[in-house]
């Protein structure tokens, strides 16, 4: 891209972590012009690994391979950015097989203790030497921390995105440690972008599955960018052994753990929506009384991914309008005359129609906001969700119309 | 909107017509500043009529003022635009009891042999003074013709949509005459706009209602602007009968109607899309070999309403990636091996990667074109579906951050 753009959610500082249970490198290996687009995180020991994977039907390469050969434990991850090596065919697979070969005899592991992603352009032959002339350098000493690592993935993303939380539990210190990236083809079928996130503690894979299942759809899978589902998907969930370890893990302690996991997943899911491409605005609509699940799920993405009520709080225009009709075409079980709308704690529309008290000055200043809560009761039942997109702007189809030149 | 702009599939000449069989009255009635906004038809005599609607749970007045009144023949359609009378509560359905009432003082004829369609902003109460302040001047000789009809429904469009077609059956020449609106909020689910077709022949509701439904699918519910679904989508189909008909109707005879029928709903169809708000390419998108129907709707919707397909076709890139992913995304039957993308007549991809042969200036030179053909083959049934929609342009966020102010 030629131009400079920064989501105007960028963090202004960075914290930085130093995890002592694996080490990071990161390279520039050619995928991006300067940037450092290689990263290679190395397990002090084999850390056991739960992960979820795109729903596409035309997963990536990496998915392909990781699916096939990984059992559950993982020595070494390899990450690329800059080329997806999606829709590679047969010759993306044997470019993996050629680089985790390779791998395998540095890190002295099991090719199947390898887990690979590659985030980037969709259908571009990938060049394993690029990643192999890389990995001959290693292991070495290495000054790498997390924020290296979590730069080392991004692609259209304006900022790295970084989360840490910590457990004191009995006299031992646990803490977990996730990174992220994402900007565009963000929509919920799992995973939606890279995420990865280290627990320092030795949990078995049923409880990182168990984890990751419980928190997926209320975090990774709540946000909207642009409705497109990525083919590399990928959100990895580490447990973290070591020689000595004194943690038992017991109920009370996976539950606690289980909790903070859930605050890096949000975390790391709103400043992945928070950075979608061309944001001006954080969206977040919180549908409730709904009659079940179902029908909250599709009304509240109906409405954050529907492109008339996305320009129109783009535009600063409280068009409630477009909200109705995208609460209309979501279900067919809704009954319009129990409908609330409300930006944030302002009443637009309730009995059918607007509401004739609303007062002008006080919604369009309310529009200025960065953030914008679009609440709505559907009145007929009891389930709710929260779901976040980004506003659709100019820079948005900048950004898109112009991506590969 | 303050500044100009024009689809460039805007057609340069109207022909117009001059139907014998309706009167058409139009007036500015106050919704728009200076502009007709006011539709009358006055039938000769009360022509059967069956209609289908938006699936919208949040249908507007008219429309559950039409399915609640109308019992299969009309004398008088009253349709405004600038205002959707959507979302109006019992208010908005009382405004049309008056206008209707008032209407059929007038045209000495039942209410229920009247028809209302509205179209505009969703949301404004809507003043019935404004429409019976013109009805009191008729009827009166008019000299407006099928074009000003068009002319006076029209809210973002940029151009009027007519269509006409004949048919010589015998000693006799019957004609058919359509016209519609529609450029945002168009979305497939009945309707997806206002359209009103008129047959020049005695038909019975039964052999409307057929013939809409045979031909629904395949056009006015092939077409996708922004995947949003108006409140007010509304096609009528009228057969229009005369104190001396001289017309039977017989299997024959339903048949080629039919197919002249399906003609005009096709051509008001594309016509609808090619004026998509901001359209700068008309997208085609072909989708064969399906597994199903189902699976062939979902994947050629899916390609036709993805942003970043729709972006990527804006700046003149022919991002193949991104028809993978809007492949993947659609279903999960597919297998990505099968797979073969071409644009136009040039092949881009298959056997699960990119043609090696492909002719990259070729192809750059295809991308420039205003209708961009885009035809997938699944490799793995018999199924097709064809679906057009607009590409997503900078114009497009225009009119829609602002459509209000």
């Amino acid at each position: 891209m030629k131009f400079t753009y920064k989501s105007p959610f960028n963090p202004k500082n960075f914290k930085d972590f130093n995890p002592k249970k694996f080490k990071i490198y990161t390279f520039n290996s050619g995928f991006k012009k300067r940037k450092d687009d290689l990263l290679v995180i190395e397990f002090n020991s084999p850390a056991s690994v739960f992960s979820v994977y795109s729903k596409t039907s035309t997963p990536s390469a990496p998915i392909l391979w990781d699916k096939e050969h990984n059992k559950g434990l993982c020595k070494v991850l390899i990450v690329n950015s800059g080329n997806a090596n999606a829709f590679t065919g047969k010759e993306g697979v044997k470019a993996i097989d050629e680089y985790v070969d390779f791998a395998s005899k540095i890190f002295n592991c099991k090719k199947s203790n390898i887990l690979v992603s590659s985030t980037g352009v969709i259908g571009e032959q990938i060049n394993p030497k690029k990643i192999t002339n890389k990995l001959k350098l290693l292991p070495q000493p290495t000054s790498k921390t997390l924020l290296s690592a979590a730069k080392s993935i991004m692609t259209t993303d304006t900022y790295p995105k970084i989360a840490s939380e910590t457990i004191n539990y009995k006299s031992s210190k646990i803490s977990i440690y996730g990174i992220a990236k994402g900007s565009g083809m963000i929509a919920p079928n799992m995973g939606t972008m890279l995420s990865y996130i280290f627990i320092e503690a030795p949990l078995k894979r049923n409880d990182l599955k168990y984890m990751l299942s419980q928190h997926i759809t209320s975090t990774f899978n709540s946000i909207s960018v642009d409705g497109d589902t990525s083919t590399s998907d990928t959100v990895m969930l580490f447990g973290l052994k070591s020689n000595n370890d004194k943690i038992r893990i017991n109920k009370v302690l996976l539950s606690k753990i289980s909790q903070k996991v859930y605050s890096i997943m949000l975390n790391l899911a709103k400043q992945i929506v928070s950075d979608g491409e061309g944001i001006s605005k954080l969206i977040e609509v919180n549908v409730n009384n709904a009659l079940n699940k179902n029908q909250a799920a599709k009304v509240s993405f109906s409405i954050a991914e529907s492109l008339l009520v996305k320009t129109a709080i783009a535009g600063e225009d409280a068009n409630w309008g477009r909200i109705v009709m995208a609460i209309g075409k979501a279900d067919t079980k809704i009954d319009q005359n129990k409908i609330k709308i409300k930006f944030g704690n302002l009443l637009v529309a309730s009995n059918g129609k607007m509401n004739s008290n609303l007062n002008i000055s006080k919604i369009n200043k309310y529009m200025k906001n960065k953030i914008i809560k679009i609440n709505v009761s559907l009145g007929i039942g009891e389930s709710s969700r929260i779901v976040w997109s980004s506003d659709l702007t100019y820079t948005y189809l900048k950004i898109n119309s112009d991506y590969r030149s």
